[in-house]
């Protein structure tokens, strides 16, 4: 007989649920990629049925006993550490009562549902009387959450993300960006308007495209044998660790938007198919935080994808794709990955202004979740906020505005700031390599990308949720979340 | 409150039950056609565990007492029809002892699995060794619900896919097929000797094979706004009714089987959906059985995919998708069409030699489950009978011999005779249809498929599992089975 019963018991549930998981991965995969619209809705019921079943499969009487009692076993560290993660996750799961979860639910579908219309209407007084409902629901949320663990109400949700992450580190990181990235924005623009870019000539046939992101995802070590791309209108990163679909989306006008977004789902695909394989339907396997997880989009995109050391192993490839024109020249084709232009449009932002986006986005929902502002303030701080930190006016116009994204739509306040910690944490990691290999740049040029690949693998892929997010950072890099390598990032690129 | 309190219980575990199964449909969809090898071990173990649930489900204390409650609650026509189909499902879900549906679902896996590779060696000898264990599995089953049914072992095992279907009528329209059939293959085959027919030439690019078929198959009403077209090795009909997953395969050389196969898979998918919508997610809106399947794939392929009027409207869209050529002409279309050939393989066998292959499966099985001869013997008996039945010699050969179907080695057993009891069903129809519509042919020549497809949706697709079988098709046609309809079919078709 086992000696750690109730381990054991605890670690069969989280393989059921994982189980369970998968299919509504693959089936919200299918949703995206393949589902014909009148199929819609029985897949809307299905999916609920299943989340039913995973919400009380999580808050099935007696876990709390069997955590605690798992408490007193003799288990191993990583028998620990994913103990520790499943307490987490039990307590999330039971946290809140289920007609709230009901609630808040049906508000976020209804809201979002009628969102897609409203955008493109720009209707904001519209999106607003459903938007009531999912801030108020949200604030309760937080307000159980904040109570049950003690910390802030918007803490307690972007906890739920970000696990143990605190404002005082936000205000902390992105107070330090606020003091210099406008300045280096400036200064950017100044230098780019000096220079000339040839801008590529399309069209760039679907085919071609789709042949282009399938060799560069390969050349980036994604494995076809355990997992696909596909085309979604919303390029995503799905699946099973096992079976990894990532998405993109083809544009005969602009072949430079689809590869790119490969690349940055390519990150998060090789996260998930190198989590730890042993360890796989246990919470422990689990990607860290997203934060973590989209650290590594943005090793992927930012720090190798749009270097100049990676636009000369691009060039060729466009060539050979589309054919020789001056865009796919190495200088050029690297100025282009690096424009810098303030716009409206979180998504398409450039490297340099997207935290900008971040921060207002930040600093407006945690006032909304802690009390401090009312949804509808929100187009006049959009506006004050677009004006300081982007110079762009946004007035009357909520489509490019506070109408823009699906996270408040769909109520998942909290998440935002894990863009742009993500950036910090990818310029992080690429520091702690360069300091192990100092050629980095120099072989990443020569198209030798293992020393990148082997580190983030060691260090965050393999290590997966076995410490607690500042401690893994800590290990992986020797340092909590550190601003300064961001900046040293985007020095060197963009002022060097 | 509700009149019918247990009825309305029930229907609702029919509800979560329907979308479940929404689940397991599309990743089993999703498995065959895009998911990539390594994603096969987990997308198992997920399916398994969703499987277990789905049998915890079925089986549930409580369900066998709600259904007695509901016998005496005042239910409508509907109503009753669909409790008779829950009885249904719940007596032969809780009919075996969970351990014997465990044992037998690892034997036909482990079974079908080895299959795959034993079957391309010839190894017959390998195969047996797995095979013991399906069979004595199957016969245990067999035996428990022949008991429980009071029918033969191997009409219980039939029940599971034809209701209420007995050896007796089986032999009996069987038998009438067996006196006329070889005789009239041997006709048809002195007169086609006499023919010549023009060989399509190819290659046929995958591309234009599938805008073909996708444009068949919307002329053949198929609904792409609820359902797709898609590829895999094995062609089926798979997804829910909501959205419904056709596949077919392309060979460069052959575009007649993908064509022909597609419209085949047309006619199940049709029949899917166009189930009562009101009443999906009750087992009343089920497909009537598997013959009755077949019955519409056969409606779809055979009785108007073959005939001479289709052939004519074909045409035009071969010579639009591939250039003229000799083959293309009507007439010779449709000599290639109705092309008779006995060969060995069943599922490259055409309209009439067809139903030989399928007998002697019968035959064979039969024996096998009622204890009348063991796997050792199977080789010495498909020799007997394909000598007997179709004049072809097969000893030693167990590849395209008794190792060609996965019936077998998955433990379908009972499923074969639906093939040709759909045969003479769809020819039963379309008797049917002509006595309301004399110039069916004509119409069908001209383009006009409605009054075919109008038929079947208001007799068979619409009527679902409202009434029993044999009801169903007295009601449909106005009599029982009748095996006179289909020779009539074949008569007009290849001696005419």
């Amino acid at each position: 007989m086992s000696s750690t019963p109730a381990y054991d018991q605890l670690a069969a549930a989280s393989q059921r649920l994982y189980h369970f998981g998968h299919l509504a991965s693959i089936a919200r995969w299918d949703q995206e990629t393949n589902m014909p619209p009148g199929g819609n809705e029985a897949r809307g019921a299905a999916l609920a049925e299943l989340a039913a079943l995973m919400h009380r499969l999580r808050t099935e009487p007696g876990l709390g006993d069997a955590i605690a009692r798992a408490e007193q076993e003799s288990l191993d560290d990583v028998q620990r550490a994913n103990l520790r993660e499943i307490r987490r996750e039990w307590q999330q799961s039971t946290a809140l009562p289920e007609a709230l979860v009901q609630a808040r639910t049906l508000a976020a579908s209804r809201c979002e549902h009628a969102w897609r219309a409203q955008r493109q209407a720009n209707d904001w007084k519209g999106f607003l009387a459903n938007f009531r409902d999912v801030m108020r629901l949200a604030r309760e949320e937080a307000e159980l959450l904040s109570q049950l663990q003690g910390v802030s109400k918007y803490e307690a949700l972007m906890d739920r993300f970000e696990p143990g992450m605190t404002c005082a580190e936000v205000d902390r990181v992105f107070g330090d960006l606020k003091a210099w990235l406008p300045g280096l924005v400036r200064q950017a623009q100044e230098r780019q308007g000096r220079e000339t870019t040839a801008m590529p000539i399309g069209p760039f046939s679907t085919e071609r495209q789709k042949a282009l992101c399938e060799h560069v995802t390969r050349m980036l070590g994604f494995d076809f044998s355990r997992g696909r791309l596909d085309v979604s209108t919303h390029p995503f990163s799905g699946g099973v660790p096992e079976d990894v679909r990532l998405t993109t989306r083809y544009r005969d006008d602009d072949f430079l938007q689809s590869l790119m977004g490969t690349i940055h789902e390519t990150g998060h695909g090789r996260y998930e198919q190198n989590r730890p394989r042993e360890l796989l339907g246990q919470p422990v396997s689990e990607a860290r935080s997203m934060a973590f997880h989209e650290s590594q989009s943005l090793s992927f995109e930012m720090q190798i994808g749009r270097s100049r050391g990676f636009a000369g192993l691009l060039a060729p490839l466009l060539v050979e794709a589309f054919g020789a024109q001056p865009a796919f020249e190495p200088d050029n084709l690297y100025r282009l990955l690096t424009r810098v232009e303030p716009g409206l449009i979180r998504v398409d932002a450039d490297e340099l202004t997207y935290p900008a986006h971040v921060i207002l986005r930040y600093e407006i929902e945690r006032a909304l979740i802690e009390g401090d502002a009312e949804p509808d303030d929100i187009p006049a701080l959009w506006d004050e906020k677009m004006l300081a930190l982007l110079g762009r006016d946004t007035r009357g116009d909520f489509r490019d505005g506070p109408l823009q994204d699906v996270h408040w739509p769909g109520g998942a306040f909290g998440y935002f700031p894990c863009y742009t910690l993500g950036a910090m944490y990818a310029a992080q990691w690429f520091a702690a390599i360069r300091r192990q290999v100092p050629d980095l740049d120099e072989r990443i040029a020569r198209g030798d990308l293992a020393p990148a690949f082997d580190w983030l693998r060691d260090n965050i892929w393999l290590a997966a949720s076995r410490w607690p997010v500042e401690e893994l950072a800590l290990r992986a890099s020797g340092e909590r979340l550190n601003p300064a390598h961001f900046r040293a990032h985007l020095e060197r690129r963009y002022l060097a």
